[in-house]
């Protein structure tokens, strides 16, 4: 975490008309604010739903049956709701997988570019994160930290090389679904974890999918490590929300999620299709990969040696604002410049705009280079 | 965290007819239900309150605000909204503050006897809990871990003499005040914060007094250490739930909380009454201060070598339960045999006969014991 960059996007998502490509935010208006509410009346008319008062530390009941059955049925059959821990989002999921994998001073495979907050959470715990899609598994590696079904920063699927790699290379799983059920072809991958039940540390989140702020994940440990996950779990936070999780278990009772993902896998997938236009016209020179699914695209410049925090600073004077891409680096390398635009919060409009107003930031951090 | 027990405490709490001594709950009929529910509609009503998106890691701004003015009415000048990170309850807030003040391998002076889910994350993170109400304060100990205001599981507040000793120490503090508003005599001392700023980790929650399954908590660092702190919050969840601090910013706008907190103790006073009542007239032998605050009475006997799992089971088939004296002892000794009572859940009438039925069966464990 670099604390100029944290600085700069903080007053891009404060300045007036600064139009955020960075943070990786799902859409306000996917959020089922009438749904939400009629579940948290529901839940609040009902004392003996417990929404308010304490509850045990592997969470709701009814929620961890929820998450079983949707695991189930895409093919982990050996998951029960007695296997799942409710968590206070993926993030924590993360952390808690992290302390029992004891990767302290060990190494961590991830993906070429991954999510930085699992990155930061393994370096501030003595860990070193090594990029392995090129170079394959370390076989030394303390675990494997995979984003699956669409990846962050890139929104790309696992290719069945890779996967078979994971599955054989016998070290401990760490799976991220955060964006899983957000590809745009609607396909939900057969998870990791049906494969490598006793390996696997699965992860997973409502955050993308229905709203992050009422942070409820889950983290599914291999089995013998349950009581040690358990006990974690009680040292961090005792458990999480117990208002956050009846709501949750209360909604998904009176909507119909799978069509509110549909739903949303169709505007981000439009949303995507009108960045990678905006790219092609205002950015030719971009080098991207189309995403599958997720929130951003993860561009890739021909520059080499940009103060990453100068360009950010550069591009919010041109009411744009990124997140930059050594963030997502598990070597923390700043070359080539890259950069993760998310199309996921922006209407259309603004997300040709906003890249329109890139360009033009960057010319001018070129135009600085050469001069 | 002995699992024999948890098991027990569970089978107590789902068993119908059981009356629950143990657990440490606030009582469900002081949640101000119609409060919150309008506090909730209001937030979700306006898309601008960001109750379902990200938020930053330290929390919301006015809530953070509101919880910096209540510590400045109470003395601690020095306390400002930017000083303040909300955190996942009180146990997050103190997971934090024991991870900064490095105690792996130290020592951590506590009570004689003190909150068991600090001492479980104390252990667990390799430090030595030590009772130093007794024996003082160890000259090198990594921290002291104060509750203030009111103790767990003794209901006490600090004596001047223990005051002055902990702020002439000169160690570091790291003070919960989760039962801080909560004394029977409305007092509200001055926080340690107040005398120490630069070396006491300020811990708040609102689950005694408002609810825990906000899970609405928070840290104040010593100042030169808020960027460390913030550092481990992201690591380990990001964020505070965006819901539940929204709510709770608007509920304390539309409620009158300090009534709210006046009629709380008034309960929890006439409650603590009618169990000290039951407890001389059906343990007369038990040994215990009458507490001054919070929600419980720690009872001694004279009984030595109980197994407190049987003795628990015991008293589920008498139809209560209660929480097992060793919890709560930096040692983990468990003689003198000894039990903490909440009184702060149950009705007047239940609390008398939750006590009557465990008279019997300490007689009952008394008569093994000597058979």
């Amino acid at each position: 975490m670099d604390l100029r960059i944290d600085k700069l996007q903080r007053i891009g998502a404060r300045t007036e008309g600064v139009l955020c490509l960075g943070g990786g935010l799902p859409a306000d208006e996917l959020f089922p604010r009438r749904k939400l509410a009629a579940a948290f009346l529901s839940v609040l008319g009902r004392p003996q739903s417990g929404a308010l008062q304490y509850g045990w530390p592997e969470g709701n009941e009814g929620l961890r049956r929820w998450i079983a059955q949707r695991l189930v049925a895409r093919g982990a059959i050996d998951v029960h709701a007695d296997d799942v821990i409710v968590t206070s989002g993926a993030q924590q999921a993360i952390a808690i997988a992290a302390e029992l994998a004891d990767i302290s001073g060990g190494i961590v495979a991830t993906e070429d570019e991954t999510y930085p907050g699992a990155l930061d959470l393994f370096r501030d715990r003595g860990a070193h994160p090594v990029g392995s899609e090129a170079l394959g598994i370390p076989a030394n590696a303390a675990c494997a930290y995979v984003v699956a079904g669409a990846s962050n920063p890139r929104g790309l699927g696992i290719d069945p090389a890779r996967r078979a790699h994971l599955l054989g290379s016998g070290v401990t799983l760490l799976v991220d679904e955060a964006y899983g059920e957000l590809r745009f072809d609607g396909v939900v991958e057969r998870p990791l974890l049906a494969d490598a039940r006793d390996r696997t540390f699965h992860v997973g989140t409502l955050s993308k999918s229905l709203s992050p702020g009422l942070r409820v994940g889950w983290l599914i440990p291999p089995r013998a490590r349950m009581p040690d996950a358990l006990r974690v779990k009680r040292d961090l936070d005792l458990q999480a929300g117990s208002m956050a999780q009846a709501v949750v278990e209360e909604y998904v009772r009176i909507d119909d999620f799978d069509a509110r993902l549909a739903r949303a896998r169709k505007i981000y997938a439009s949303r995507a299709q009108r960045m990678i236009r905006a790219l092609r016209t205002y950015l030719p020179e971009a080098r991207f990969v189309e995403p599958e699914g997720a929130f951003a695209v993860f561009v890739e410049t021909d520059l080499e040696g940009v103060d990453e925090a100068a360009a950010l600073a550069t591009a919010t004077t041109y009411g744009v604002s990124f997140d930059p891409g050594s963030m997502f680096r598990p070597s923390g390398e700043r070359d080539p410049f890259a950069l993760r635009l998310c199309y996921s919060a922006l209407k259309s409009d603004d997300i040709e705009e906003a890249v329109h107003r890139l360009s033009r930031a960057l010319s001018d951090v070129r135009a600085r280079k050469a001069a």
